[in-house]
């Protein structure tokens, strides 16, 4: 496995050479839509979140996934409806859902929490009632009002949708946070060096060419959504490069906030990191609370909340 | 993108090489106990299911995935059942299963099928419930009784279970059917040449190389389940190539079916390929067939269901 330093393209280089998602014009009527639905001062995050695919053959066969679920995306966005924020959730299709979440990505399917009443009709087993109702009515009362759902599947269409979205937002300013949770990958193969057809095992070693992808958090600080609240993540597994690499993307891009945190302990804590203070702030929950079912993403979002209204303050005192 | 004639390793040093799944020993116990409580003349069909994945570094972000949402595999499995058969479920974790197929893998979450009733119950919707009572009556009758569920992530949870599973049924003997659908891949990177960390993309290229996986239907057809009817699959996105391949396989392996399929036009055609039939039998459904909800999947288990009796038969007489 080898690194070579070679020129990474711009950006703008990238949309010109891959085709956009075919919901693409669906997402910008919808995002319009929703957006110009809300009220004047209503706060808004647009929440990313999933892995993004990379295909090595243009017939995909196979690709390159990042390692994600969506539950940091999906558990923050019901903890963002909870404070009062209108979302539009940008996730990875397949990947968990807000109110969803506990009913998939377990082995059981949806079946198993059913059963049939003397009377023949279909209803959730008792033991799941209370849950599940508490659920269903959250989920019932934000979608659509507050909770606007756009989906995709690979690099090239998650790039697409997030400029999308990040243009149409834009002039809404420093109300809009941007929580980018998705797990975006960092290297591709560029569809004019895909192998057009599924690649042959006719007997020996594949050696597979990737180029870097580029980092699109850059445009989007300065030129997509200049006034907007931007938190980015950065997600490591060994833990010397963690903060370095935290400050070093401040510092490079501009924005407001790195959510650091690292694979084995994401569920339990993570690192604020800001341009004012010098060191992060830490954000955990016991290992008692999680398991009563509290999740750390209440605590970050409650956070971020009060960090966004802060910055909306400021903004409005210049 | 280049390929290299290596040495590709032996299956058995796979082994030695990986750690077997932590669900190995629970499958084990899990199979051997549902065979067990078959009788004797019952006919049992291993059914894979959904694509692998091979990891690209030792602690995971990221992974390379072959396509294949188990929609063959999780279609045949109902019809196997509907068949008569008692069914070996091995599927990839979060991949469509049996019954629950319809419910999952769209954009819905499981929540949209419901709603509370006045009385303040959670139910299905009524334009939901006749073909949810319909499924969940099927889902009830099979599971644990003649429905067995095993999941898989990795290449390699997929090849220690495997091996697994078919020591512990080879001795069934003809009355024992593998439908090998899992997408499994042809490519992985061995545990020791892995990166430890997330890789780094400091800036520039990736180059990746990757090892051929040994091809484990021959031990399989050789080794471990010699007397077992066994059906292995041929996917492919250029035509020229399919024929050759699928008669290449069975020639090399000695084993009773191909199925051989294009990845465009697989859920309305397949070709059967045998030792015994020079040309293949094409299985087909049409558009409207289709429109109608039914599968492929009905036809070509039908066909491998009177194939197999007659596998059997042949066996007896000898």
């Amino acid at each position: 496995m080898t690194l070579d330093m070679r020129r990474v393209i711009d950006p703008d280089t990238y949309f010109d050479h891959n085709l956009p998602p075919t919901n693409l014009q669906w997402a910008h009527d919808e995002v319009d839509r929703f957006v110009k639905s809300q009220s004047p001062d209503q706060r808004i995050v647009l929440v990313t979140s999933g892995g993004t695919t990379v295909p090595l053959e243009n017939n995909t066969v196979r690709f390159v996934d990042n390692f994600s679920a969506g539950t940091r995306g999906s558990s923050s966005a019901e903890q963002f409806l909870a404070q009062g924020y209108a979302v539009i959730f940008l996730y990875r299709e397949h990947s968990l859902q807000p109110f969803n979440r506990n009913y998939s990505h377990n082995t059981r399917g949806i079946l198993s929490y059913l059963e049939r009443t003397s009377e023949g009709q279909i209803r959730v087993k008792r033991e799941w009632e209370e849950k599940m109702g508490r659920d269903l009515d959250l989920y019932q009362k934000y979608t659509g009002s507050k909770l606007l759902m756009v989906n995709f599947t690979t690099l090239s269409d998650y790039l697409f949708l997030l400029r999308e979205v990040s243009l149409l937002v834009a002039s809404l300013g420093p109300r809009v946070m941007f929580y980018l949770a998705a797990a975006v990958s960092d290297f591709f193969i560029p569809s004019h060096s895909m192998s057009e057809h599924k690649i042959q095992s006719a007997g020996g070693d594949l050696t597979l060419r990737m180029n870097q992808v580029p980092k699109f958090l850059r445009p989007l600080v300065k030129n997509w959504a200049p006034l907007c609240f931007i938190v980015s993540f950065k997600l490591e597994t060994d833990p010397e490069l963690l903060g370095p690499k935290a400050r070093h993307a401040l510092e490079k891009y501009g924005h407001q906030v790195v959510i650091a945190n690292m694979l084995d302990t994401r569920k339990c804590q993570v690192w604020l990191f800001t341009k004012e203070a010098s060191d992060p702030a830490i954000i955990q929950i016991s290992k008692e609370d999680q398991d009563a079912g509290r999740d750390i993403e209440q605590d970050l979002v409650e956070e971020l909340d009060r960090r966004h209204q802060q910055y909306i303050s400021n903004g409005q005192q210049q």
